[in-house]
Formats: structure tokens, C-alpha cells, sequence
């Protein structure tokens, strides 16, 4: 390693320690915690105060070192540089703010009649932000990092298509970097499924599993060993538009027999009395009797089968259902077994796991946020010199 | 690296560089070759010299270095150490021999007109291994990998399922340390598709890619940057028994509409007028007019919509086909190409490459070949120990 990225590397350390820590730490119990000498400690700390990262306490006196010299703890001072997430939904868009701590510090959300077009999604995203940073005043802002529920051209900066939405070829990160109180931002997009897959990993690091994710549409992710999978297209994982049936529904994408067309909210929703206007989560679990029963069925089944093909081609062990799926899990939990049982190899080695994502709600804005402020743990010197400390 | 590790490491190097080299080394060309000093490549060189891995050829004069002290080459010595490949298939058993140099030097198999049972298959295995040490009596044997169109056990010991050989929960490990020659080898068993992967990595290093082999049945195996994924149960890959239909055919597995009910051997032979009874390759090879036609659409448009759900999964840019699959290459691309249109994400970012396998024939038995001389360059000094040298 070069100097400059030790020290880079250094300073993150201290960072990340301190972020993750429960308490202030003292120089010394950062020194422990790092294997970094205390000198080379207290210089990084010194640098991370005047940039105004960290907070110092009050000087405290250990237990039983009478007459040692009392020790200065410091830790992460809330709110002092944030990231912003930010999700875009057939049925809202929400921005949160997450600070060095990786605590969501404020949120907010527009709840939606009918899928945004990217420019209103883009107004939308600037109102929702230029209103959480008025509330906090002496933030710096690190960047923003939108979730969308489609697929994304291979550079990242166009949403190649997202069904759900109605967006097709749409260049959401030149709007977004062009939107009033954005434009100082670095911005980034990435597909809702991957976020869920990263905020999930925090709870499930190394593992290998499935994810889906049931939300405006349908996605997923393959994890192997506490590897995302990206593919040639940065498109890995894509199950909602697995073909269950040549002859099936038409599906939005355009193509006939997706998972999609199957165990989607628009096409349960189409197939129900009920009115599909609030918000997709609240819409299944509003669902009740012979309603609820037929969407239970109709969604088991076509996942199960969907994800019979999946496990055949990567063989993991567990299922993550997340998004609306993740408060069906338990009634069609056992109609994913039976199709797993039917069509799944994997079924005869034993019993696939059937679990639900451990995150709070909205865990794809979460990850949005967390990748939103993940720069300045990566080279806190170079946001240093940004934020001109 | 501890020491004994450094020298079996340097050993593995050494012959490793000369197995790869196309004509005999000197210990100064060995060096420069290893970056291994010369004191140490002359140690190294003596030891493989005296266990008879290598062989000195006539000392050389270099051109210019007139009155310099000549240099004596040495390569690796013709069939002095060998590993055994064999492949059970439902038309065939085959073994072969590879020395050192990866060269093969013998063959010889067994055509069947039914799939041999786990004993007559191990029975053949060890005729035919007999023969060919009968035929190479001064070399020594570094043991036996058998090629099994089936998945194992996690353990890898046992053949859980061969649809196509009819085989169920089989302990082929078992049987072959207890078969006649073979009790004093080193046993080990795997997955034909997988060890084709192994085999067209060699000319694929890095390369991420979906391979499909059709033999007994149909095989697969998933490639991530020159990764062969394994999954929970070693089964990943598994494109043969994906579901394309749940109203499909009866598949030889118990389940309904895999792709090996459409498009496996014995699928086609079903519906074929031609007696299957000679080898599969032949025939498919021997197909004809309007019946090769139907096995030609038969076969394009299933492995295409199998390839959709995959690519849809993995999202990789290459699928490469083997077997007989390669044979009919030219006339299903281009269904499978319309599939691919009809039914995969991928096909948005542009046409997948439909490739055929580099390998030469039974490129599972090669694999099985080269898995059975690896432990020889991954411990020399224990293979020299164990051969008593």
C-alpha cells in the first residue's frame, strides 16, 4: 500500500470502530480495538475531530489507575456528515438520512396513486431531500443513492427498464444530478433487490441464500457464500421474469408466463375486488377470506415453482422472502415446499429453509443509505478535503 | 508457508513448468522460468531426477557462451507416473491413462447396448484399467477419478441419482477400492458435466460461461469468472431437470416436463424409428431428413427456454455446448438464440454466445484424467515419498 492509502485505511478503521461501537472509546481502547499504535491513534483522531467527524467527551479517569492521566473518549458526532437514500416505488418515494453512526437520523415519504414517471420520480426525490437537509442545518452530505425497481445499463447511470414503474431506457441519474439541491451530490442508482441483499447480508454475512423480494414488482438476488452475484449484465438474480408457463398471462415486461405475471401485486391486484390504491404492503394485509386464500395459492404456488428452477441452477440452501412476501411467509411457506418437493433436487438432500428478511421495513431504502454514506468509510481523507476540513 | 509446504510448493512448480513446457529445460532456463534461484531449482531438479519423475538428456552447449560449462536438460519422463481417468455412460465405460506431461497415452473402453449397473460398471472400469497397466508395466499409479453423469453425495463417496444409468444411491467409492487392481489407488468419483467444465477451463481460464452437456443425459455446470459454481449439495448447474412445463413428460427422474424429458438421449431415441443401440454421438450423427428436423426443433427451442430461466439466474454472456450437443450445434443455435428473444433479460443487452466445447471427445474423461494426476503436482514430496522413492 501506497502512504496516502494507509492512511486512508486507518482513518476508515477508526471510523468503522467507532460507527459500530456501543460507547465513546478513549484513544487507548481505540489503539486495542485496531492494532493501530497509540500515537498513530491519536494522530487519525486528532484529524477525524477537526474535520468535525467525531465528538470529544468528557475527560474521564479509569478504575484503578489512580493518578494515570485521565483519558478524552471520542465518538462519531451525530449528524455530522450524512448520506442520503432514497426508493422509488409504484407506490411512494422515500428519502432517509443516515449518518456516520449508520443510524437513519430522519425520513420522509410521498405516497403514490399510480407509478411516477423518472422526471416527477426525480422532483420528488429533490422536494423529499431539500426537506430532510432544512431540518439539519450543519450537515455535509456525502451523496445520495436512489433504489429503483428495474435494471440498470451496465454503467449505472440509466434504468435500462422497469416494468412496474412503466420506465423504459430512462437516464435517471443525469435527471437526478441535474435536480435542484442535488446537483453537488454524488449520485448512484442501484436495483432494489441488490440493496435488500446488502442490508440483509449485515445479519447474514458469508451465507449463501436466495432473496426475493416482492414489492412494485418482483426481485431477487443469488447469494453465494455472502456474494451478491452481479452476471455479465449486473442482471444475476432476476426471477420475477423466469418463464413458468410459454402459453401463460402476459406479463409487463412484455413476455408470457413470468413469475411476474403470477405472484406480482399488479397481478394479484388485478384479480382481486378490492381496491389497489394505498400502499402495495398494506393491500396484502388488508387481503382477507376467500380473496386472501386465492392471492395465498396463486403466489405459492408460482414461486415455488419459480424457485424450484433457481435452486436447481445454484443449489443454495435457504429462501429470503422479503417485501410483501416476507408477511405471507407463513401461509405460503408450506406451498413453496410442496413445488420445491416436486420439481427442486435440492428437495432431496432435505429441506430447504424458508426465511424471512431480518431488516425493518423499507430494507431497500436502507440499503440505499447505507451505500449512500459507505464513500466516507472507504477514504474519509479524500471527504475531508471535500468537505474542506 | 511452513518449510515442508515451501518444498512441495517449489517441487509442484518445477514440474509443473516442465510439464507445461514444449521441450526439455535446463536447470538455468528452469530458473529463469520459476524465479526460483539455481542452488534451488538443482536440489529440486535432483530429487524429481532420482524418484524417476524427470529424465537428463544429452548436455547442451549453449551458442555463445563457448567455454561456459555445458548444461544438461531435463523434461519430464514418458509415463513414469500416471493418473487414471474413467467415464461410466449409458452407452459405454471407458478408462485412460495421462502421464505427467498431461499427455494421454493409452485408452480403451467398453461399448454397452444398456447402461451397466454400479458393479459391472466398476467391474469394466477395472478390466480395462488392467489392460492398460498390463500394457505400461514400469509406471506407477497416482489413482483412479470416475466420471459419473450423476450427482453424488456431499461426501462425494456415493452416486445419489444417474436417471439415465437407472442408478439410485449407488456406493461406487465403495466398490471400487474393493475391485481387483484398484485397492491400492486413490478413489475419487465426480459429476461428468463438472469435470467437461474443468476440462474447457483450460482454454476458458477466467471466463464465466453456461455449460450444457448431453450424453447419457443432460448435464450442466454454472462459470464465474473460471469458477465451476458447486452450491449446497454440489449440485448446482443442474440444467437437465429444470421444470419447462409442470404438464410436460415424464422424466426418467420421477418429475414432469424437465428439459432431459425434451431433449435427453433417450427423450429423442423415444420417438426416433432408429434402433438407439450404438453409441449416443452416433446416433445423432446417423439422424436424417425430417426425423433429424423434429430432434433438431425438439431439442433447439427446450435447451433454449432452459437456457432462458438460467441466464435469467446467472446472467452470464456465453453458453457453451458438449456432447452431442456440439454436434448438432450449427442447426439448434439459432433456435435457441429465438428463445433466448423470447424469454431472457439477457437477450436485451445484446445476442449471447452460443459456443461449442474446445476439448477434443470424451472431454469428461479427460477431466476425470487430469483430476486423478493433479494430487501428484500439488505434493510431489509426498507422491515421491509414497511411491518409496
Amino acid at each position: 500500500m501506497q502512504l496516502t492509502n494507509v492512511r486512508e485505511h486507518n482513518l476508515g478503521t477508526v471510523l468503522n470502530t467507532l460507527a459500530t461501537s456501543d460507547s465513546p472509546l478513549s484513544r487507548a481502547g481505540l489503539a486495542q480495538a485496531t492494532g493501530l499504535t497509540k500515537p498513530t491513534v491519536s494522530r487519525l483522531v486528532d484529524e477525524l475531530l477537526s474535520a468535525g467527524f467525531l465528538l470529544e467527551h468528557a475527560p474521564t479517569r479509569s478504575a484503578g489507575a489512580a493518578g494515570g492521566r485521565p483519558s478524552t473518549p471520542v465518538s462519531i458526532a451525530e449528524a455530522s456528515v450524512v448520506g442520503l437514500g432514497a426508493s422509488v416505488s409504484a407506490d411512494h418515494v422515500a428519502v432517509n438520512m443516515i449518518d456516520l453512526r449508520r443510524h437513519v437520523i430522519a425520513s420522509a415519504e410521498t405516497p403514490l396513486t399510480r407509478a411516477p414517471t423518472p422526471r416527477d420520480a426525480v422532483v420528488l426525490i429533490a422536494d423529499l431531500a431539500a426537506q430532510l437537509l432544512a431540518e439539519t442545518p450543519h450537515t455535509r452530505v456525502s451523496g445520495i443513492c436512489v433504489s429503483v425497481p428495474g435494471r440498470l445499463t451496465p454503467d449505472g447511470r440509466r434504468i435500462r427498464s422497469a416494468p412496474n414503474l412503466g420506465w423504459d431506457d430512462a437516464p435517471l441519474a443525469e435527471l437526478l444530478e441535474s435536480a435542484p439541491g442535488l446537483e453537488a451530490l454524488d449520485v448512484s442508482i442501484e436495483n432494489d433487490a441488490r440493496l435488500v441483499a446488502e442490508t440483509e447480508l449485515v445479519n447474514r454475512r458469508g451465507e449463501g441464500f436466495v432473496l426475493v423480494y416482492g414489492e412494485s414488482g418482483i426481485g431477487g438476488a443469488v447469494v453465494v457464500d455472502g456474494d451478491i452475484q452481479r452476471g455479465a449484465n449486473g442482471w444475476a438474480g432476476e426471477i420475477g421474469h423466469l418463464c413458468l408457463d410459454v402459453d401463460g398471462p402476459q406479463c409487463r415486461c412484455g413476455r408470457r408466463g413470468c413469475l411476474e405475471a403470477y405472484a406480482s401485486y399488479w397481478a394479484i391486484a388485478q384479480q382481486s375486488m378490492q381496491a389497489g390504491s394505498g400502499y402495495i404492503s398494506e393491500f396484502f394485509a388488508a387481503l382477507e377470506g376467500a380473496e386472501r386464500e386465492a392471492a395465498i395459492e396463486r403466489i405459492g404456488s408460482s414461486l415455488g415453482l419459480a424457485l424450484a428452477q433457481v435452486l436447481n441452477i445454484v443449489d443454495l440452501p435457504t429462501v429470503v422472502l422479503g417485501g410483501y412476501f416476507r408477511h405471507l411467509a407463513a401461509d405460503v411457506a408450506p406451498l413453496i415446499n410442496a413445488q420445491l418437493d416436486r420439481h427442486a433436487l435440492a428437495a432431496e438432500a432435505g429441506d430447504v429453509r424458508i426465511e424471512t428478511t431480518t431488516a425493518a421495513a423499507r430494507p431497500s431504502l436502507a440499503g440505499a443509505a447505507l451505500r449512500a454514506i459507505q464513500p466516507v468509510f472507504d477514504a474519509p481523507a479524500e471527504w475531508i478535503r471535500r468537505f474542506g476540513g
